[in-house]
Protein backbone atom coordinates (compact mmCIF):
# COMPACT_ATOMS: atom_id res chain seq x y z
CA UNK A 1 0.00 0.00 0.00
CA UNK A 2 1.11 3.83 -0.28
CA UNK A 3 1.69 5.83 1.83
CA UNK A 4 -0.93 8.75 3.46
CA UNK A 5 -0.05 11.27 5.83
CA UNK A 6 -3.38 13.00 7.64
CA UNK A 7 -2.01 16.17 9.58
CA UNK A 8 -4.45 17.63 11.95
CA UNK A 9 -3.55 21.64 13.04
CA UNK A 10 -4.79 22.95 16.18
CA UNK A 11 -6.31 26.33 16.85
CA UNK A 12 -3.66 27.50 18.82
CA UNK A 13 -0.99 27.58 15.73
CA UNK A 14 -3.96 28.87 13.83
CA UNK A 15 -3.92 32.12 15.43
CA UNK A 16 -0.51 33.12 15.11
CA UNK A 17 0.11 33.91 11.45
CA UNK A 18 4.26 33.41 12.11
CA UNK A 19 3.43 30.06 13.22
CA UNK A 20 0.78 28.59 10.82
CA UNK A 21 3.17 30.03 7.91
CA UNK A 22 6.17 27.90 9.55
CA UNK A 23 3.78 24.95 9.83
CA UNK A 24 2.52 25.36 6.08
CA UNK A 25 5.88 25.48 4.92
CA UNK A 26 6.58 21.93 6.37
CA UNK A 27 3.47 20.94 5.29
CA UNK A 28 3.88 21.23 1.60
CA UNK A 29 7.24 19.32 1.84
CA UNK A 30 5.98 16.35 2.81
CA UNK A 31 6.33 13.90 0.82
CA UNK A 32 3.51 11.35 -1.18
CA UNK A 33 -0.05 11.89 -0.24
CA UNK A 34 -1.63 14.10 2.16
CA UNK A 35 -4.48 15.56 3.93
CA UNK A 36 -4.62 18.55 5.92
CA UNK A 37 -7.67 18.66 8.49
CA UNK A 38 -7.53 21.97 10.71
CA UNK A 39 -9.53 23.24 13.93
CA UNK A 40 -11.11 26.71 14.24
CA UNK A 41 -9.02 28.97 16.65
CA UNK A 42 -10.39 31.97 18.61
CA UNK A 43 -11.44 34.24 15.89
CA UNK A 44 -15.20 32.38 15.76
CA UNK A 45 -15.36 33.47 19.48
CA UNK A 46 -14.48 36.52 18.41
CA UNK A 47 -16.67 37.63 16.00
CA UNK A 48 -19.85 35.96 18.09
CA UNK A 49 -18.57 38.74 20.72
CA UNK A 50 -18.61 41.44 18.53
CA UNK A 51 -21.96 40.33 17.08
CA UNK A 52 -23.46 40.06 20.38
CA UNK A 53 -24.01 35.99 19.30
CA UNK A 54 -24.04 34.40 23.37
CA UNK A 55 -21.53 31.52 23.54
CA UNK A 56 -22.92 29.23 26.22
CA UNK A 57 -20.72 26.36 27.43
CA UNK A 58 -21.43 23.47 29.17
CA UNK A 59 -18.32 21.24 30.46
CA UNK A 60 -16.19 22.68 28.54
CA UNK A 61 -17.95 22.24 25.05
CA UNK A 62 -19.57 25.03 22.87
CA UNK A 63 -23.31 25.01 22.12
CA UNK A 64 -24.00 25.19 18.62
CA UNK A 65 -26.84 27.50 18.20
CA UNK A 66 -28.06 28.34 14.40
CA UNK A 67 -26.24 32.07 15.29
CA UNK A 68 -23.22 29.90 16.25
CA UNK A 69 -22.91 27.97 13.76
CA UNK A 70 -23.53 30.31 10.80
CA UNK A 71 -20.10 32.07 12.35
CA UNK A 72 -18.56 28.91 12.74
CA UNK A 73 -19.20 27.90 9.18
CA UNK A 74 -17.69 31.58 8.00
CA UNK A 75 -14.87 31.69 9.86
CA UNK A 76 -13.95 27.77 9.88
CA UNK A 77 -15.07 26.79 5.46
CA UNK A 78 -14.69 30.03 5.12
CA UNK A 79 -11.75 32.61 6.24
CA UNK A 80 -9.44 29.80 7.93
CA UNK A 81 -9.81 27.40 5.30
CA UNK A 82 -9.42 29.68 2.50
CA UNK A 83 -6.54 31.80 4.15
CA UNK A 84 -4.64 27.95 4.40
CA UNK A 85 -5.58 27.00 0.70
CA UNK A 86 -4.16 30.13 -1.13
CA UNK A 87 -1.43 30.25 1.15
CA UNK A 88 -0.39 26.67 0.73
CA UNK A 89 -1.12 27.44 -3.20
CA UNK A 90 1.64 29.92 -3.10
CA UNK A 91 4.30 27.24 -1.79
CA UNK A 92 3.18 25.48 -4.87
CA UNK A 93 1.35 22.72 -2.78
CA UNK A 94 -2.04 22.18 -5.05
CA UNK A 95 -4.22 22.52 -1.98
CA UNK A 96 -8.43 21.94 -2.46
CA UNK A 97 -10.49 23.28 0.52
CA UNK A 98 -13.51 21.24 1.81
CA UNK A 99 -16.12 21.09 4.34
CA UNK A 100 -17.52 17.73 4.29
CA UNK A 101 -21.05 18.76 2.16
CA UNK A 102 -18.64 19.28 -0.29
CA UNK A 103 -19.17 16.25 -3.09
CA UNK A 104 -21.02 14.64 -0.28
CA UNK A 105 -17.34 13.87 1.92
CA UNK A 106 -18.11 13.50 4.75
CA UNK A 107 -21.75 12.54 6.08
CA UNK A 108 -22.90 13.12 9.76
CA UNK A 109 -25.94 13.19 12.24
CA UNK A 110 -26.89 15.68 14.19
CA UNK A 111 -26.59 14.24 17.96
CA UNK A 112 -29.44 13.20 19.91
CA UNK A 113 -29.92 11.12 23.08
CA UNK A 114 -27.19 13.32 25.25
CA UNK A 115 -27.93 14.75 28.45
CA UNK A 116 -27.35 18.13 27.10
CA UNK A 117 -28.70 19.14 23.46
CA UNK A 118 -25.35 20.32 22.05
CA UNK A 119 -27.04 22.09 18.98
CA UNK A 120 -25.90 21.61 15.50
CA UNK A 121 -23.32 19.48 16.14
CA UNK A 122 -22.45 16.37 13.94
CA UNK A 123 -21.44 13.03 14.68
CA UNK A 124 -19.71 11.86 11.56
CA UNK A 125 -22.02 8.41 10.33
CA UNK A 126 -20.23 5.00 10.25
CA UNK A 127 -19.13 4.94 6.69
CA UNK A 128 -19.86 9.00 6.27
CA UNK A 129 -16.39 9.35 5.10
CA UNK A 130 -16.64 9.17 1.13
CA UNK A 131 -13.26 7.73 0.51
CA UNK A 132 -13.87 6.73 -2.82
CA UNK A 133 -13.81 10.48 -3.76
CA UNK A 134 -11.42 11.34 -1.66
CA UNK A 135 -8.65 8.93 -3.14
CA UNK A 136 -9.85 10.28 -6.32
CA UNK A 137 -8.87 13.81 -5.28
CA UNK A 138 -5.86 12.44 -4.36
CA UNK A 139 -4.79 10.77 -7.41
CA UNK A 140 -5.56 13.66 -9.47
CA UNK A 141 -2.67 15.16 -7.53
CA UNK A 142 -4.69 17.59 -5.04
CA UNK A 143 -4.58 18.18 -1.18
CA UNK A 144 -7.67 18.11 0.49
CA UNK A 145 -7.81 20.26 3.50
CA UNK A 146 -10.65 19.80 5.10
CA UNK A 147 -12.40 22.51 7.79
CA UNK A 148 -14.52 21.13 10.59
CA UNK A 149 -17.78 20.97 9.39
CA UNK A 150 -19.84 18.47 8.23
CA UNK A 151 -23.34 18.02 6.83
CA UNK A 152 -26.40 15.94 7.08
CA UNK A 153 -28.46 14.63 4.01
CA UNK A 154 -31.21 17.19 4.85
CA UNK A 155 -28.97 19.92 4.00
CA UNK A 156 -27.77 20.86 7.30
CA UNK A 157 -24.07 22.14 8.16
CA UNK A 158 -22.79 20.56 11.48
CA UNK A 159 -20.16 21.45 13.74
CA UNK A 160 -17.70 18.33 14.31
CA UNK A 161 -14.89 18.13 16.42
CA UNK A 162 -11.63 18.54 14.06
CA UNK A 163 -9.47 16.01 16.24
CA UNK A 164 -12.44 13.60 15.73
CA UNK A 165 -12.93 14.65 11.87
CA UNK A 166 -9.11 13.97 11.51
CA UNK A 167 -9.50 10.43 13.13
CA UNK A 168 -12.47 9.15 10.89
CA UNK A 169 -10.94 10.25 7.52
CA UNK A 170 -8.09 8.67 8.55
CA UNK A 171 -9.38 5.34 9.61
CA UNK A 172 -11.84 5.49 6.21
CA UNK A 173 -8.63 5.93 4.07
CA UNK A 174 -7.11 2.83 5.60
CA UNK A 175 -8.52 0.47 3.55
CA UNK A 176 -6.55 1.77 0.74
CA UNK A 177 -3.64 3.46 1.66
CA UNK A 178 -1.07 2.96 4.92
CA UNK A 179 -2.06 5.96 6.83
CA UNK A 180 -0.22 7.92 9.68
CA UNK A 181 -1.97 10.39 11.58
CA UNK A 182 -0.16 13.70 13.15
CA UNK A 183 -1.99 15.67 15.76
CA UNK A 184 0.19 19.02 15.79
CA UNK A 185 -0.42 21.54 18.15
CA UNK A 186 0.91 24.05 20.96
CA UNK A 187 2.72 21.50 23.07
CA UNK A 188 5.97 19.13 22.82
CA UNK A 189 3.58 15.60 23.14
CA UNK A 190 1.96 13.79 25.99
CA UNK A 191 3.68 15.54 28.81
CA UNK A 192 4.43 13.01 31.82
CA UNK A 193 4.36 16.42 34.31
CA UNK A 194 1.99 18.66 32.69
CA UNK A 195 3.88 21.97 34.09
CA UNK A 196 7.20 20.46 32.43
CA UNK A 197 7.42 21.26 28.14
CA UNK A 198 10.40 18.71 28.54
CA UNK A 199 8.89 15.97 30.13
CA UNK A 200 7.17 14.60 26.49
CA UNK A 201 6.76 10.68 26.42
CA UNK A 202 8.48 8.82 23.43
CA UNK A 203 5.40 6.42 23.23
CA UNK A 204 2.08 6.15 25.45
CA UNK A 205 0.34 2.50 25.70
CA UNK A 206 -3.43 2.40 26.97
CA UNK A 207 -2.28 1.25 30.26
CA UNK A 208 0.01 4.15 31.07
CA UNK A 209 -2.75 6.22 29.99
CA UNK A 210 -5.22 4.83 32.32
CA UNK A 211 -2.89 5.57 34.60
CA UNK A 212 -1.47 9.08 33.74
CA UNK A 213 -5.39 10.09 33.55
CA UNK A 214 -6.60 8.40 37.24
CA UNK A 215 -3.53 10.31 38.44
CA UNK A 216 -4.60 13.36 37.20
CA UNK A 217 -0.83 14.06 34.86
CA UNK A 218 -3.32 13.96 31.53
CA UNK A 219 -5.72 16.40 31.57
CA UNK A 220 -9.00 17.93 29.71
CA UNK A 221 -7.83 18.92 26.57
CA UNK A 222 -5.84 15.96 26.00
CA UNK A 223 -8.25 13.16 26.63
CA UNK A 224 -10.62 13.39 24.02
CA UNK A 225 -7.57 13.67 21.63
CA UNK A 226 -6.10 10.73 23.02
CA UNK A 227 -9.74 9.09 22.84
CA UNK A 228 -9.34 9.41 19.22
CA UNK A 229 -6.01 8.21 19.01
CA UNK A 230 -6.08 4.94 20.27
CA UNK A 231 -9.67 4.46 18.86
CA UNK A 232 -7.61 5.33 15.59
CA UNK A 233 -5.11 3.10 15.78
CA UNK A 234 -7.58 0.32 16.47
CA UNK A 235 -9.91 1.04 13.18
CA UNK A 236 -6.53 -0.21 11.05
CA UNK A 237 -4.54 3.48 11.18
CA UNK A 238 -0.92 2.38 10.96
CA UNK A 239 0.77 5.32 13.26
CA UNK A 240 -0.63 7.85 15.36
CA UNK A 241 1.94 10.61 16.73
CA UNK A 242 0.98 13.80 19.05
CA UNK A 243 3.35 16.45 19.08
CA UNK A 244 4.54 20.10 18.12
CA UNK A 245 3.38 21.64 14.96
CA UNK A 246 6.88 23.01 14.53
CA UNK A 247 8.08 19.20 14.01
CA UNK A 248 6.32 18.17 11.31
CA UNK A 249 8.48 16.41 9.08
CA UNK A 250 9.28 13.72 6.32
CA UNK A 251 10.60 11.62 8.49
CA UNK A 252 8.39 10.41 11.77
CA UNK A 253 6.99 13.44 13.29
CA UNK A 254 8.94 13.61 16.71
CA UNK A 255 6.24 13.93 19.79
CA UNK A 256 4.61 10.99 21.52
CA UNK A 257 3.91 7.46 19.63
CA UNK A 258 0.34 6.17 20.35
CA UNK A 259 0.81 2.33 21.36
CA UNK A 260 -2.09 0.02 21.60
CA UNK B 1 -18.99 19.16 -28.54
CA UNK B 2 -20.80 18.56 -25.32
CA UNK B 3 -23.50 20.91 -23.64
CA UNK B 4 -22.03 22.75 -20.93
CA UNK B 5 -24.60 25.19 -18.51
CA UNK B 6 -22.85 28.21 -16.60
CA UNK B 7 -25.40 29.77 -13.94
CA UNK B 8 -24.77 32.79 -12.23
CA UNK B 9 -27.26 33.63 -9.31
CA UNK B 10 -27.73 36.85 -8.07
CA UNK B 11 -27.66 38.55 -4.65
CA UNK B 12 -31.11 39.43 -4.14
CA UNK B 13 -32.21 35.87 -4.55
CA UNK B 14 -29.35 34.69 -2.24
CA UNK B 15 -30.84 36.80 0.64
CA UNK B 16 -34.37 35.30 0.17
CA UNK B 17 -34.40 31.72 1.64
CA UNK B 18 -37.59 30.71 -0.62
CA UNK B 19 -36.60 32.20 -3.82
CA UNK B 20 -33.14 30.44 -3.69
CA UNK B 21 -34.52 27.08 -2.24
CA UNK B 22 -36.85 27.49 -5.23
CA UNK B 23 -33.85 28.00 -7.83
CA UNK B 24 -32.11 25.24 -6.83
CA UNK B 25 -34.55 22.97 -7.21
CA UNK B 26 -34.68 23.69 -10.91
CA UNK B 27 -30.81 24.08 -11.08
CA UNK B 28 -30.90 20.70 -9.92
CA UNK B 29 -33.18 19.40 -12.25
CA UNK B 30 -30.92 20.84 -15.46
CA UNK B 31 -29.55 18.11 -17.56
CA UNK B 32 -25.88 17.13 -18.27
CA UNK B 33 -23.02 19.49 -16.80
CA UNK B 34 -23.05 22.83 -15.15
CA UNK B 35 -21.48 25.06 -13.31
CA UNK B 36 -23.11 27.25 -10.38
CA UNK B 37 -21.47 30.66 -9.78
CA UNK B 38 -23.51 32.68 -7.05
CA UNK B 39 -23.34 35.86 -5.87
CA UNK B 40 -22.95 37.58 -2.55
CA UNK B 41 -26.12 38.98 -1.33
CA UNK B 42 -26.56 42.30 1.54
CA UNK B 43 -25.07 39.27 4.51
CA UNK B 44 -21.59 40.55 4.31
CA UNK B 45 -22.96 44.42 4.26
CA UNK B 46 -24.76 43.15 7.67
CA UNK B 47 -21.65 41.56 9.12
CA UNK B 48 -19.92 44.51 8.45
CA UNK B 49 -21.92 46.74 9.86
CA UNK B 50 -22.18 44.87 12.75
CA UNK B 51 -18.74 44.39 13.21
CA UNK B 52 -18.09 48.66 12.63
CA UNK B 53 -16.43 47.67 9.62
CA UNK B 54 -17.04 50.90 7.61
CA UNK B 55 -18.07 50.40 3.74
CA UNK B 56 -16.39 53.01 1.60
CA UNK B 57 -18.69 53.06 -1.90
CA UNK B 58 -16.95 54.52 -4.93
CA UNK B 59 -19.23 55.22 -8.26
CA UNK B 60 -21.41 51.96 -6.44
CA UNK B 61 -18.49 49.93 -6.01
CA UNK B 62 -17.14 48.86 -2.92
CA UNK B 63 -13.65 49.67 -2.00
CA UNK B 64 -12.40 46.26 -0.23
CA UNK B 65 -10.01 47.07 2.38
CA UNK B 66 -8.27 43.84 4.57
CA UNK B 67 -11.11 44.09 7.29
CA UNK B 68 -13.71 44.22 4.30
CA UNK B 69 -11.70 40.94 2.53
CA UNK B 70 -11.78 39.07 5.20
CA UNK B 71 -15.80 39.51 5.62
CA UNK B 72 -16.70 39.12 2.75
CA UNK B 73 -14.14 35.21 2.42
CA UNK B 74 -16.08 34.53 5.47
CA UNK B 75 -19.76 35.21 4.13
CA UNK B 76 -19.53 34.24 0.15
CA UNK B 77 -16.76 31.55 0.11
CA UNK B 78 -18.10 30.41 3.61
CA UNK B 79 -21.11 30.73 4.77
CA UNK B 80 -23.32 31.24 1.22
CA UNK B 81 -21.03 28.54 -0.46
CA UNK B 82 -21.60 25.79 1.58
CA UNK B 83 -24.77 26.61 2.27
CA UNK B 84 -25.99 26.13 -1.03
CA UNK B 85 -23.52 23.08 -1.51
CA UNK B 86 -25.36 21.12 1.61
CA UNK B 87 -28.92 22.25 0.30
CA UNK B 88 -27.99 21.24 -3.29
CA UNK B 89 -26.48 17.89 -2.04
CA UNK B 90 -29.66 16.75 -0.18
CA UNK B 91 -31.63 17.65 -3.81
CA UNK B 92 -29.24 14.88 -5.33
CA UNK B 93 -26.82 17.26 -6.92
CA UNK B 94 -23.34 16.27 -6.46
CA UNK B 95 -21.97 19.90 -5.45
CA UNK B 96 -18.74 20.54 -4.85
CA UNK B 97 -17.93 24.33 -3.39
CA UNK B 98 -15.56 26.63 -4.73
CA UNK B 99 -13.20 29.60 -4.53
CA UNK B 100 -10.43 30.77 -6.75
CA UNK B 101 -7.76 29.40 -4.95
CA UNK B 102 -9.23 26.05 -4.25
CA UNK B 103 -7.28 23.58 -7.25
CA UNK B 104 -5.74 26.96 -8.59
CA UNK B 105 -9.20 27.20 -10.33
CA UNK B 106 -8.90 31.02 -10.62
CA UNK B 107 -5.63 33.01 -11.35
CA UNK B 108 -6.17 37.12 -10.68
CA UNK B 109 -4.27 39.90 -10.47
CA UNK B 110 -5.05 43.11 -7.52
CA UNK B 111 -6.30 45.55 -9.81
CA UNK B 112 -3.75 48.44 -10.40
CA UNK B 113 -3.34 51.61 -12.55
CA UNK B 114 -6.98 52.60 -11.36
CA UNK B 115 -7.87 56.10 -11.09
CA UNK B 116 -9.55 54.70 -7.34
CA UNK B 117 -7.96 51.68 -5.36
CA UNK B 118 -10.07 49.30 -5.44
CA UNK B 119 -7.88 47.27 -2.52
CA UNK B 120 -8.25 43.36 -2.31
CA UNK B 121 -10.28 43.59 -6.22
CA UNK B 122 -8.47 41.00 -8.25
CA UNK B 123 -9.32 40.82 -11.87
CA UNK B 124 -9.08 37.04 -13.30
CA UNK B 125 -6.41 37.24 -15.67
CA UNK B 126 -5.55 35.89 -19.21
CA UNK B 127 -5.89 32.13 -18.81
CA UNK B 128 -6.85 32.26 -15.04
CA UNK B 129 -9.38 29.86 -15.33
CA UNK B 130 -7.54 26.26 -14.68
CA UNK B 131 -10.36 24.71 -17.95
CA UNK B 132 -8.47 21.05 -17.34
CA UNK B 133 -9.38 20.51 -13.89
CA UNK B 134 -12.51 22.31 -13.91
CA UNK B 135 -13.55 19.15 -16.83
CA UNK B 136 -11.89 16.72 -14.91
CA UNK B 137 -14.21 17.70 -11.94
CA UNK B 138 -17.14 17.62 -14.47
CA UNK B 139 -16.65 14.15 -15.82
CA UNK B 140 -15.86 13.19 -12.67
CA UNK B 141 -19.51 13.44 -11.82
CA UNK B 142 -19.30 16.85 -9.66
CA UNK B 143 -21.56 20.00 -9.97
CA UNK B 144 -18.66 23.14 -9.17
CA UNK B 145 -20.37 25.74 -7.13
CA UNK B 146 -18.17 29.04 -7.03
CA UNK B 147 -17.79 31.91 -4.67
CA UNK B 148 -16.71 35.18 -6.38
CA UNK B 149 -13.54 34.93 -4.82
CA UNK B 150 -9.95 34.83 -6.33
CA UNK B 151 -7.04 34.59 -5.75
CA UNK B 152 -3.16 35.89 -6.46
CA UNK B 153 -0.51 33.44 -6.74
CA UNK B 154 1.24 35.22 -3.29
CA UNK B 155 -1.29 33.95 -1.38
CA UNK B 156 -3.90 36.69 -1.48
CA UNK B 157 -7.77 36.06 -2.22
CA UNK B 158 -9.19 38.46 -3.75
CA UNK B 159 -12.53 39.74 -4.27
CA UNK B 160 -13.95 39.38 -7.80
CA UNK B 161 -17.39 40.63 -9.29
CA UNK B 162 -19.53 37.40 -10.02
CA UNK B 163 -20.70 38.38 -13.14
CA UNK B 164 -17.53 38.74 -14.77
CA UNK B 165 -16.25 35.43 -13.22
CA UNK B 166 -19.27 33.56 -14.90
CA UNK B 167 -18.51 35.03 -17.93
CA UNK B 168 -14.82 34.10 -17.45
CA UNK B 169 -15.43 30.67 -16.38
CA UNK B 170 -17.87 30.46 -19.10
CA UNK B 171 -15.11 31.78 -22.10
CA UNK B 172 -12.41 29.17 -20.69
CA UNK B 173 -14.78 26.35 -21.06
CA UNK B 174 -15.93 27.12 -24.56
CA UNK B 175 -12.60 25.21 -25.66
CA UNK B 176 -13.96 21.97 -24.86
CA UNK B 177 -17.81 23.14 -24.30
CA UNK B 178 -20.67 24.21 -25.97
CA UNK B 179 -21.21 26.73 -23.41
CA UNK B 180 -24.48 28.71 -22.53
CA UNK B 181 -24.45 31.51 -19.73
CA UNK B 182 -27.26 32.39 -17.94
CA UNK B 183 -27.23 35.29 -15.81
CA UNK B 184 -30.03 34.76 -13.53
CA UNK B 185 -31.39 37.22 -11.07
CA UNK B 186 -35.09 39.41 -9.63
CA UNK B 187 -35.77 40.77 -12.94
CA UNK B 188 -37.56 39.20 -16.29
CA UNK B 189 -34.74 39.86 -18.06
CA UNK B 190 -33.79 43.53 -20.00
CA UNK B 191 -36.31 45.71 -19.66
CA UNK B 192 -37.09 48.02 -22.70
CA UNK B 193 -38.75 50.45 -19.86
CA UNK B 194 -37.05 50.19 -16.28
CA UNK B 195 -40.55 51.16 -14.94
CA UNK B 196 -42.42 47.91 -16.00
CA UNK B 197 -41.64 44.42 -15.76
CA UNK B 198 -43.30 42.91 -18.80
CA UNK B 199 -41.55 45.11 -21.39
CA UNK B 200 -38.52 42.62 -21.61
CA UNK B 201 -36.97 42.20 -24.75
CA UNK B 202 -36.66 38.88 -26.02
CA UNK B 203 -32.84 39.72 -27.36
CA UNK B 204 -30.79 42.79 -27.57
CA UNK B 205 -28.16 43.63 -30.18
CA UNK B 206 -25.27 45.76 -29.41
CA UNK B 207 -26.93 48.22 -31.47
CA UNK B 208 -29.84 48.18 -29.77
CA UNK B 209 -27.63 48.03 -26.52
CA UNK B 210 -25.63 51.06 -27.71
CA UNK B 211 -29.48 53.04 -27.84
CA UNK B 212 -30.66 52.05 -24.84
CA UNK B 213 -27.51 53.10 -22.90
CA UNK B 214 -27.61 56.29 -24.34
CA UNK B 215 -31.43 57.00 -24.07
CA UNK B 216 -30.85 56.34 -20.25
CA UNK B 217 -33.50 53.24 -20.70
CA UNK B 218 -30.69 50.43 -19.33
CA UNK B 219 -29.45 51.91 -15.84
CA UNK B 220 -26.71 51.35 -13.70
CA UNK B 221 -26.14 47.60 -12.60
CA UNK B 222 -27.52 45.85 -15.81
CA UNK B 223 -24.68 47.39 -17.59
CA UNK B 224 -21.83 45.45 -17.03
CA UNK B 225 -23.93 42.45 -16.76
CA UNK B 226 -24.25 43.21 -20.44
CA UNK B 227 -20.96 44.10 -21.21
CA UNK B 228 -19.64 40.96 -19.56
CA UNK B 229 -22.32 39.00 -21.93
CA UNK B 230 -20.95 40.56 -24.92
CA UNK B 231 -17.79 40.07 -24.20
CA UNK B 232 -18.76 36.32 -23.34
CA UNK B 233 -20.03 35.78 -26.77
CA UNK B 234 -16.83 37.29 -28.78
CA UNK B 235 -14.59 34.74 -26.30
CA UNK B 236 -16.50 31.43 -27.90
CA UNK B 237 -19.80 30.92 -25.63
CA UNK B 238 -22.45 30.33 -27.60
CA UNK B 239 -25.22 31.53 -26.04
CA UNK B 240 -26.01 33.89 -23.48
CA UNK B 241 -29.21 34.41 -21.87
CA UNK B 242 -30.24 37.18 -19.00
CA UNK B 243 -33.85 36.66 -16.75
CA UNK B 244 -35.35 35.76 -13.70
CA UNK B 245 -34.60 33.50 -11.23
CA UNK B 246 -37.43 31.41 -11.23
CA UNK B 247 -37.40 30.63 -14.77
CA UNK B 248 -34.62 28.60 -15.65
CA UNK B 249 -35.40 25.06 -17.44
CA UNK B 250 -33.69 22.78 -19.15
CA UNK B 251 -34.93 24.41 -22.11
CA UNK B 252 -33.09 27.95 -23.05
CA UNK B 253 -34.54 30.22 -19.87
CA UNK B 254 -36.81 32.55 -20.46
CA UNK B 255 -35.50 36.07 -20.87
CA UNK B 256 -33.67 37.83 -23.15
CA UNK B 257 -31.24 36.20 -25.27
CA UNK B 258 -27.86 38.46 -26.07
CA UNK B 259 -26.90 38.57 -29.73
CA UNK B 260 -23.86 40.09 -31.20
Amino acid sequence: MEKLNIVKIGGNIIDDDEQLTSFLQDFSKLEGYKILVHGGGKLATGIANSLGVKQTMVDGRRITDAETLKIIVMVYAGWINKKIVAKLQALGCNAMGFCGADGNLVKSKKRENSSVDFGFVGDVLADGVNDAELTRQLYAGLIPVFSPVTYNQEGDLLNTNADTLAARIAEAMSDTFDTSLHYCFEKNGVLFDPDNEESVLESITRDQYSYLKNSGAIHNGMIPKLDEAFGALEHGVKTVIIGHASKLTDQIMSGTTIKL
